[in-house]
């Protein structure tokens, strides 16, 4: 029999099964309330839409197109499109700015290959998005906090990251009602996050997955667009914006988008012909169609679903976690990021949980680089109903409360 | 301005543009009779069946499914008529040992990434895929040349290896009308090559692409087949099948596939969740339909025509190519290669082309790793109509029937 291990590469190794993937699993399991999934409601897709927007590509003059081979930086109507948009975002760019990839999970793919040799550091928050983590580690990284609100010098970080054996290449965040948080990043630590870039000479990834997803309070500018503000052109900038269609239309599509300097993005097109060709032309032309007829509205009807829904969890949360427990208060986005006493532990928790409450969510510690944070979990409310919400909560509240009375006894 | 070349990668110095992406823009110009391009015909993709395709789903009940998340491994009542479809090819398989990708291409990508660390050896034929070049380039690796019908000793591949500086880790080859030669390998080369893989204990790299495209001879066992028939199962293989349904339905959806030992799509199912999550689920569910419907009559469909455009340009070829110059006649596929005279040169006589005959073809110097075959050209028969094949190879070949005149004053 062969061993495979003999040839895999070293980089291999890091690849292992996601946590999330298996508890998504979960989801079939009828008697369980479950906020563990971070995916969008299937009832807001904008099926009809979509539906006429296919039907109109076999019907038109683009049906060739559609079927055919294309560019590697996509479908030029959806880049103009996304020109429009993002100059509407505070960030004027032209077409040469912007790459269309399969999904926002795959810019953060090539964004790692394109920088990180083995033992460079990627700084990244703590707790961050894991899918971020799983895409990165391919390429052998150290990781180092990323302290937006933080006090650590440039030279801290440099320092760190001669010591594992590299220089600092990047920051990744997202500044917008993040997974794993739902948190935002204020004005004032974006301002000081280009300053950290500008002095360690990095980049920043800002994965705004979930930026259009805001149901109150007043915007922040990406932090692309502050950064253009200061230096007067994207040509001028070191911030990559990642963007997606997957959490505002529908995430089966794959197509998400990159804005930034464009010898970046010229360098992403030519990884792109040689790691897939390109993301799917008639996919790009069904998302142009879509967005161009009514992204805003789509976009609205959205939010008033998740908000609501949001402040349904919040009101339960306030109504049955005991004292002791605290949980962030999203303006936006899909998540909840609950905080248990210090000692307490997620995952146990989950599985205590699944056996008796019957609810499931997302045990905290994967979302950490460094495995700290064993006593946090993330619960989404994008596709839970009022009720399941109410009494989901409840049962968990419960629970947290009997193991805080066990464990003081 | 920030200088990006202080923070990409050692890898990313070998993504370079692709000569055969830059000639495609020359199949924009009326003027010319481009035999450049290797893209399939889109008057012959089954049009009508997609768009009933796309129209069912969305009036069906997975219509949901369609536009969400769906899981790495792929949809699986594609994976299950892929099993179906692997019987048929002499390679028995189950579920578990099927993968969906973004087109073949993808799954270049991906095998180099699992297997490649810098320095080691990657076989290739010499004429190879210029595509499988560019993904393997990624992960830095040297090559070696594969000769399927030659004489070098396990221990000589061994030994350039070690002096690269690592091992061989896998041959990659198109066994059937390979890009660019059309060329096919026959019984015997395929078994010598499972016994050079066994002595040497790598894995193969089976490029499919265009093995469905078989327009006349008897069809030759996938090494996938060879490989099982002697092994007894495909838990015991070392060959990776990468199959396309680019060239015999339609590329725009990018929908792909990989048939190997379990544990190679275990990893490589990790890697795609980690790299970008899944493959479109409404292509998928699509590609399905259209499969299920009717592949092997879509397959009759264009092989009747490719196969005429083929004998109508190995006819002109006959006619029109001077002496001192050799091609392939291939069995299939969509290419012919052209050997001229030691000394000329394959680039020099394409811009002469662009200027006098109006003739595009690809020079095939690109399609060496080694930086060899400057003597010869890649033309693709798949797109052209009979006058203008005709046509083409007539000015073609007075040009170079002059070019060897006056080098030969």
């Amino acid at each position: 029999m062969f061993n495979w291990e003999n040839i895999f590469a070293t980089r291999s190794s890091r690849m292992r099964a996601s946590e999330i993937r298996e508890l998504l699993k979960l989801l079939d399991r009828p008697d369980i309330i479950s906020f563990a999934g971070g995916i969008p409601d299937p009832e807001l897709f904008p099926k009809e839409a979509f539906k006429q927007a296919y039907a109109d590509i076999f019907d038109g003059s683009s049906v060739d197109a559609a079927l055919q081979y294309s560019v590697s930086e996509g479908y030029k109507p959806l880049r103009e499109w996304l020109v429009k948009q993002m100059a509407g975002l505070g960030v004027p760019c032209e077409l040469d700015n912007v790459f269309i990839v399969s999904g926002s999970q795959q810019a953060l793919d090539y964004l790692g290959k394109l920088m990180l040799s083995p033992n460079d550091t990627a700084l990244v928050t703590a707790p961050t998005y894991l899918g971020a983590l799983q895409a990165f580690n391919a390429y052998e990284p150290s990781y180092d906090r990323l302290t937006p609100n933080g006090n650590r010098t440039p030279e801290a970080y440099r320092a760190t990251a001669e010591q594992a054996g590299g220089r600092v290449k990047f920051a990744y965040l997202s500044p917008d009602f993040a997974n794993p948080t739902g948190e935002t990043i204020d004005l004032a630590a974006r301002e000081r996050l280009i300053d950290l870039a500008d002095d360690l000479d990095i980049a920043i990834i800002e994965d705004a997955a979930y930026q259009s997803l805001r149901y109150d309070g007043d915007a922040i500018p990406p932090i692309l667009s502050l950064e253009i503000a200061r230096k007067g052109d994207i040509g001028a900038t070191r911030t990559i914006y990642c963007g997606s269609f997957s959490k505002t239309m529908a995430p089966g599509l794959r197509v998400g988008f990159v804005v930034a300097n464009a010898p970046v993005i010229r360098k992403l097109v030519l990884m792109k012909q040689a790691a897939d060709l390109h993301s799917s032309t008639i996919n790009q032309m069904a998302t142009h169609r879509v967005a161009e007829a009514g992204f805003d509205a789509q976009v609205a009807k959205i939010g008033k679903v998740y908000s609501r829904r949001r402040d349904c969890m919040l009101a339960a949360l306030a109504r049955y976690m005991p004292e002791g427990t605290s949980w962030t208060k999203p303006q936006g986005g899909m998540f909840i990021w609950v905080t248990l006493p210090e000692g307490m532990d997620g995952a146990a928790l989950l599985a205590k949980s699944l056996e008796t409450a019957k609810v499931a969510f997302v045990p905290g510690q994967a979302f950490f680089a460094d495995g700290s944070g064993a006593n946090t979990f993330r619960m989404s409310f994008s596709r839970a109903d009022d009720q399941s919400i109410e009494e989901g909560i409840r049962r968990l509240g419960g629970l947290i409360a009997g193991e805080m009375i066990s464990r003081a006894a």
